[in-house]
């Protein structure tokens, strides 16, 4: 397959932060979220939403994070986020975020898995995702 | 009606903080829930869980909070909830927040509605709560 | 004075929803939160991140909110800022949210006061928002 | 070493749920903290919110989780953390989730560094948890 990137960029709300004046790490996932949805969005696959309309849901069965400087409210940050391997059960998504020096904030991957929404067990990737990451 | 009252205590968590080094607004009324979901229980009506499964939701459609004096990570508080009016198509519960030493921390209240989890219209609260409140 | 208003757009992201599959009511105060950051900054008055800096933090002290229509993971808001009253010791933002057909999703209000950032204590609004605001 | 490990129950919050009706992903991470907390308040070492008063923080530096069945709200869940390997100059703690039925929720690592809150930079751990984890 042709690998797949996309970058998005979003700035660090106030409620995004933790005490320590920095993204409380947990944050991030959310930020993630962010790019596959507007990465899908992007490749006119199908949009996420649309997914979960026609019964098929994708919850995350693997994450892994790595962090190497910290990101403060009101940073700019750009996610970019790759897909490498064709897509079998799972898709794997893998991360970086980097700051508006370009610096590198953090990285990551996630694993997700394809469930029919209904019986809420695993199911077959939806055929527009296997033709586009094959 | 008997006004209604119950206490939670719970304990602030890293996650809950924001740069300020305080709990960030929006959080207290997670924290609100968790006194809901406990008073319920408590008066040994219905948990809010029961409800969502025979199909009733409660989607709040009022709020207020009012805040004094900020809580910090690993503080301990007390939340009481109370509801003093009978139930009609809404119900509305107060709540009043204290720490360890006593002080007040913040106060608001919450209005829900109750919802046709299937129709996602307004419906009438169910018996075991109209029988509670009345 | 002359009333100030700000409108930004946003996208509902997954982690905002809760299980009604609407938008936790908690997180309309992160939308709040970005409302009032961009505000100030295409009024070119001051950035809340550079008041921080500078050591004053604006503590939330007071909130109201009303939900109208519930918003959905992949929703596109319009959430519209608006100070219509001359800044005193505390200042007063009022919000709408409509969605992308111009429904009315929820509106509120939050009153933030001045606070300086090392001894915790009440303090004087910074002149840029008092000339701004007056 | 002795291995140490300790157990704490807690209760998911709605707050905590997404669309897909269970907990969102991101939010282990805020029960992986509370695990910590209170398992450090456990073993008598010393408490976070005493490391960051005494000018100590512990930024999460790596993330490991993987998710086996969903939790749902109002579900009880018991969080198990460990720690295996003498401290260096990060330290490692992995968790293990259940519900009440005793199935597997999902499990997980962090590691942590330690950081002097005022510089920023790397710094020894404090004594209390070297001499407790060696």
């Amino acid at each position: 397959m042709t690998p797949f990137e996309h970058t998005v960029e979003l700035r660090v709300r106030y409620a995004e932060t933790d005490a320590m004046g920095i993204v409380w790490h947990g944050n991030y996932l959310s930020y993630f979220e962010v790019a596959r949805t507007e990465s899908l969005r992007a490749a006119g696959i199908a949009s996420y939403r649309a997914l979960e309309e026609a019964g098929i849901m994708m919850p995350v069965v693997d994450v892994g994070m790595e962090f190497f400087s910290p990101a403060r409210y009101d940073d700019v940050l750009r996610v970019t986020v790759r897909v490498r391997e064709p897509l079998r059960a799972r898709i794997r998504f893998e991360y970086e975020i980097s700051n508006a020096d370009g610096a590198r904030v953090m990285g990551g991957f996630t694993v997700l898995a394809f469930m029919d929404a209904k019986t809420r067990r695993p199911c077959r990737p939806p055929k527009e995702l296997q033709n586009f990451f094959k």
